[in-house]
């Protein structure tokens, strides 16, 4: 009986049983860093400390502008976790098949949603209207991972790949459904999305789309000009009308614009030690305001900063 | 050495070590329910199956309503977890204290912020413009608790007392910062608020307020009107100038409001079977469309359902 016990033991805390219940998690037991002594700095102060090399430019083919009157959102895709969503979303782009889109939907708590506005909507030219479903990848050592060692409430481990908040479970990973992340929207099939409707998340971070969805990437900047817009009132919170659409004049690959009328960005790298003190003076954060240290943060309650290219 | 293991693992599995790098959670350790049979049921389907009794009736006296040119905010006040301030705000609310006032920052994925708007704060009459801090609350079986099994991030354990998203730890307990959750605005000074300002969450739930505010309870209708406002663009998200107020006539205590005038409501009693119902079928959705279901879902993904008194 105490062997049996003591081999319960050992597979709890070690082994990870998927997708059951009771299923125990070993991130709960992996230990987090200790605060930093005294005061915790705040995120402009330690950023004004990083070398330039924690910071790694955007790339102009990952990265998408939509262009609303107000002003434009700045979109990094993730091509190492959705390549062909990625690609796809490049060749519409290049074929102006977002020209003249709209926000149609907005949710409150949950997400604003995008496509074309044509009132017949037009088919793709050189793009595909549907692919494969990219909702997992599997695990592979070319993926960059930062492991998050506190405990997470919907995956074994989570942690940051490349600046894009991520999770791993067994051979699998993927990317999660945190604030401002963009994912394809689709139809019941779960092949049925391609990337002519998009997605980001403007709530809670409603995990339970994790591994239902493609995630094609995070908005890195202008987040307010979806989250802010006025909430739909139809079902499944689309516009009731076409009148209360959002309407951008387009959402163009940075690298098809001109160079002079692109926003050059820097992301700070994940991989980074200056991420890693971000992480933990966060988590541990200790001022004249906060008190009560949480001593843990969740990987959804923080972003990897963007900043101007310097 | 064998016997030390064997310590180690009971400490390990029965103890919390508060605050501490690298603590435990036996809440991870907690089995969830398994999943129901077949495909999960819609919200809509539970809710309608309910039986009447597993709901409650807003109480007009822990009732706020916040009135906006386009509509009202319901606000349900947690007397429990905050009743020296819910107190305060029912007599300042009494004394017309909110009348004219205005949301005057809010803060992208974080915070709505409304006080009174005149340009030399007036003072309260009867009312207190500071009270201790109730950031926190004794542990006691008055107050109800419907625990969660599912892991948490940030507390060793979390469920939901009398419709709100709770957490304790050893001999303390507390409401958490989810999205819709409203709270007590202060300066540095732990008990620098009483209740003059409020704000609501709008974002990912920022739990490292957790504990470090007092929260006074949670928007239970009418959060869009808040969390589609304008982004402020002055320091810590306050709208750069008075023009761009979000203004309200005022925030009243139902109980102060003509009977014809209130809006009856019910919320769904978190310590019955409809919920626990509710949480498990959401825990493990399953149909159509989402095909992996999460297996587990945190303390602020779900609120307590509201409906028109029936």
């Amino acid at each position: 009986m105490k062997a049996g016990w003591f081999l319960s033991l050992v597979a709890f805390a070690g082994l990870h049983t998927s997708a059951a219940g009771g299923a125990l998690f070993p991130s709960a037991l992996a230990q987090v860093p200790p605060p930093p002594s005294g005061e915790t700095m705040s995120t402009g102060a330690i950023l004004a400390d990083s070398p330039d090399s924690d910071w790694r430019p955007l790339d102009p083919r990952n990265t998408l502008y939509i262009e609303f009157p107000e002003g434009r959102v700045i979109i990094e895709m993730a091509e190492s976790y959705a390549p062909r969503h990625v690609a796809n979303v490049r060749s519409l782009s290049g074929e102006g098949y977002f020209l003249g889109g709209a926000v149609t939907r907005v949710q409150d708590n949950f997400v604003a949603q995008w496509a074309q506005a044509a009132s017949s909507p037009r088919r793709p030219i050189r793009g595909e209207e549907r692919l494969p479903a990219e909702f997992t990848q599997p695990r592979s050592d070319a993926l960059t991972f930062t492991p998050l060692p506190d405990p997470d409430t919907f995956a074994p481990e989570v942690g940051f790949s490349d600046g894009f908040a991520a999770a791993r479970d067994g051979d699998e990973t993927w990317l999660t459904h945190c604030y401002g992340v963009v994912g394809v929207g689709r139809e019941t099939d779960r092949d049925s999305g391609g990337g002519t409707e998009l997605y980001a998340v403007i709530g809670h971070a409603p995990r339970h789309l994790d591994r239902n969805l493609t995630v094609l990437g995070r908005v890195v900047q202008g987040i307010e000009l979806l989250s802010s817009l006025p909430r739909g009132t139809a079902d499944m919170s689309f516009y009731a009308t076409r009148d209360e659409y959002a309407r951008f004049t387009n959402m163009a690959l940075a690298a098809n614009v001109p160079e002079e009328e692109r926003t050059p960005l820097e992301v700070l790298r994940t991989d980074s030690a200056t991420w890693d003190k971000l992480v933990n003076h966060r988590r541990w954060r200790k001022d004249d305001f906060y008190t009560v240290p949480a001593g843990r943060i969740g990987v959804c309650n923080l972003q990897a900063p963007v900043r101007p290219a310097q």
